[in-house]
């Protein structure tokens, strides 16, 4: 199929593609915050509206217990390869507030960057693959494989109620192969393909001490702080070599090859962009790894939040009732989170001292995954991007997990391809989070190239595809 | 001057001090909250109006740069002494909410006892000796000493604007003792003074990590998180064995006689009952120490609060980019506030890790204050309590601090009587505070006895007065 009409489309459209990223980008769809599900509802509406609006079929909102899934379909290419393109709706909160620049919910262009809440993760980055397939669709009314959209509400709360329906549905959206962008490249030119990401297992700690607050004078030095109990106990999880101390924590970690070591050393960021990247002077960690390995091939925890006690403006002197602490941990093959579940809460029933009780919840479970760099699925996004963007990607390990990529794996049968588009100074995650709106008309034609690519490697469900040569003219 | 008219008025007149007892309680005078100011201001009119109401003169609200001073005096008892009555008019917020039952600032009487914040901590017991001096003023017309009532608005967070105002008016202020019912009993039929009270110094660090937040799983492994640094920081300001680890931090504290441990350990409470008071199954803190001593004659360091990162409900994937803890020093004598500030500050900057940065503010220094168990104003109290209480005193050291008695000490040269009314279930500090009406009346009773002992045995702005030994009777 002819790329240049839908490309033609996608360039001289691009005033209206933002006008309509910055509708998508004011729905507060925060799925961490309970005040925000009639948003994330409405936001669910207006993407399924806007799916059909575009030529979609099969459009369906469907609804869980938690934020709604939105589904979309093109299935009219026969026996073409059928690709399943995922993203999420769902933002993270956008406090801190003081830091922003912008409203976090009021899009707002600055130079060449769209500010706002989700404008990288994930809403910009899934509405390049959407503005890719209305490309197609308003030119040559047809796409050049099948297609299955399917967008989610709850990503950034572990996709607790999309991972069930994708086991229950497995036939519906059986498809050769997946494709996800909600990763980052290395800068604007330098595009990236993440070939594994890590798992992840939430976790919040509660250590309660007194059942009613105590005078801090009366009773200081007499009874333990659970703020300082939940201190210990927090400082007791690394070692002095930056190593977890939860017993067998390691034992299923699969030690990566040298060949891949050495792959990685060629072809990651180094330690210095790391911190750059992440505006730190000094590095932490294991020792014997680089920052990259540190984040990608050995597992880490982090504190996410804590609070106990009086933290407002003042001083109250008291020795309070309890503590809390929230963390995550990041997993990697061959770690089980439920194992690393029970190991913890095993460890923590453990070291809590005598004088206070702890309690711990693990939430969103989810198994950490890897693609084999030579899929023909990845292959044609290597030959999409070299397309879009100039430049053939780099292939690198994610940090971070998408909860569905071990899903798409266990229960489809199919490799995901992490065609990211962010930068590493988008600051997903983080107040004034941006899309560089290069890569927002990038993205677009690397996912138009994309399709056209996976129309020719892929055979269409029929399990294993030939390998087209033409995308080898390079080794990664 | 005789009692039994007071006595009666009184007695007769209890539902009209409750009510007014409730209106005081009513102003919301939170010294730590700033939008609680205008608050204070109305409690320092509304309690200034009072003492006029009830027969006291020079009648003042004193400006300073937080709460206003009260002040009043009757000094038309000539050469008769003066006795200081301190009191403080402002409380502690009443968060956390959830665990009132009837609302803090909304006062209501349950069976024996008025729930409200404040009820004994302080306006309760203050209005006490407010009581007192309308049943002698409305009955005899006359005080049987001179008296000099010092009010002030801001004891909670360390009476920064009194103290300094002690030392420009020693004039204005000078008297022969001070009395302050800001302390507690030891059951309703145990009463006790207070003679030694630790000092205080409050600090808040702050640790700062990455200037953004960062993405748990982008960054995890590879950067120090700052609320895993503070935790090890907290984590380390106690060894083992329950002592501070700041070096030099015990060069000062002066160690106990065996005699005055031995009185301690005939008189002051076990640690069953200090366990039970709280509520705490098991002790903790500095071995070699009974909890009483632990509190008391032993320094402490408690976490007030902490905060850091992402602690609303739902989950939120990130590296904060600071952390915060309050903490609160107690102090024994001849530990100094200002040389710990700067132990502490030096010992923080030591042990902060490499990879962030720290700073701490310290606030609220107060020194420690011993007074003499048999001077005259003491021993006043002594048969005062035995004439409100039916039960002659016990001797307690307090854990904790009242700003002002270190500086009536050093500023005016005078003791302070710590003559408490609350009970240990009082739940001062603490959520559903209450003063237990049955002490309410019999601290308006102690308080028109202590007057008239105060007569007696102190001979009136000449220094060392003579003892009577007519209240010798029992030792302690």
């Amino acid at each position: 199929m002819d790329v240049s009409r839908p490309l033609h489309y996608a360039r001289s459209r691009r005033p209206k593609f933002i006008s309509e990223l910055k509708e998508f980008l004011r729905f507060p769809s925060v799925s961490s915050q309970p005040q925000r599900a009639e948003d994330s509802r409405r936001c669910a509406t207006w993407l399924a509206r806007h799916l059909e609006g575009i030529g979609l079929e099969r459009v369906r909102i469907i609804r869980t217990r938690g934020n709604p899934i939105v589904y979309a379909s093109w299935q009219r290419a026969g026996n073409r390869p059928t690709l399943l393109i995922y993203g999420h709706y769902d933002v993270l909160p956008a406090d801190p507030a003081a830091p922003w620049k912008t409203p976090p919910f009021a899009p707002t262009i600055q130079g060449a960057n769209l500010y706002g809440r989700g404008a990288t993760d994930d809403k910009g980055q899934l509405f390049c693959h959407v503005k890719a397939i209305e490309s197609y669709l308003r030119t040559a009314h047809a796409l050049p494989i099948n297609v299955k959209c399917l967008f989610e509400g709850e990503e950034e709360i572990g996709s607790t109620n999309l991972l069930p329906f994708i086991g229950r549905n497995r036939r519906a959206l059986a498809a050769d192969a997946a494709v996800i962008s909600d990763t980052r490249m290395l800068s604007p030119h330098r595009p990236a393909i993440s070939y594994a990401q890590r798992g992840g297992l939430r976790a919040e700690i509660e250590v309660r001490g007194p059942r009613q607050e105590l005078h801090s004078g009366a009773f200081g030095g007499a009874v333990l702080n659970p703020i300082q109990a939940l201190c210990e106990i927090i400082a007791g999880l690394h070692d002095e070599r930056g190593r977890i101390t939860i017993p067998g924590f390691y034992d299923d970690v699969r030690d990566c090859s040298d060949p891949e070591r050495s792959f990685m050393r060629r072809s990651g960021p180094s330690d210095e962009k790391i911190l750059a990247d992440a505006k730190v002077d000094r590095p932490w960690g294991e020792r014997g790894y680089s920052l990259y390995e540190r984040t990608t091939i050995r597992p880490s925890l982090t504190l996410n939040g804590m609070v106990g006690g009086h933290h407002g403006p003042g001083v109250k002197g008291v020795i309070p009732t309890h503590a809390i602490a929230k963390l995550s941990f990041r997993l990697v093959p061959n770690q089980d989170p439920e194992k690393i579940a029970s190991l913890f809460r095993e460890h923590l029933a453990r070291i809590t001292p005598d004088s206070v009780e702890s309690s711990v919840r693990t939430l969103s479970p989810v198994r950490p995954a890897v693609v084999d760099r030579n899929h023909p699925a990845v292959r044609a996004a290597r030959f999409a991007y070299q397309k879009g963007f100039g430049a053939l990607p780099v292939f690198l390990r994610s940090g971070g997990s998408i909860p569905v990529v071990s899903s798409f794996q266990e229960q489809l049968g199919i490799p995901t391809v992490l065609m990211g588009f962010g930068l590493p100074d988008d600051r997903m995650h983080a107040p004034n989070e941006k899309f560089h709106l290069p890569n927002f008309y990038r993205g677009i034609e690397t996912s138009i190239w994309y399709m056209t690519a996976v129309a020719k490697v892929l055979r269409g469900l029929t399990g294993a595809s030939p390998t087209s040569n033409r995308y080898e003219d390079q080794t990664a």
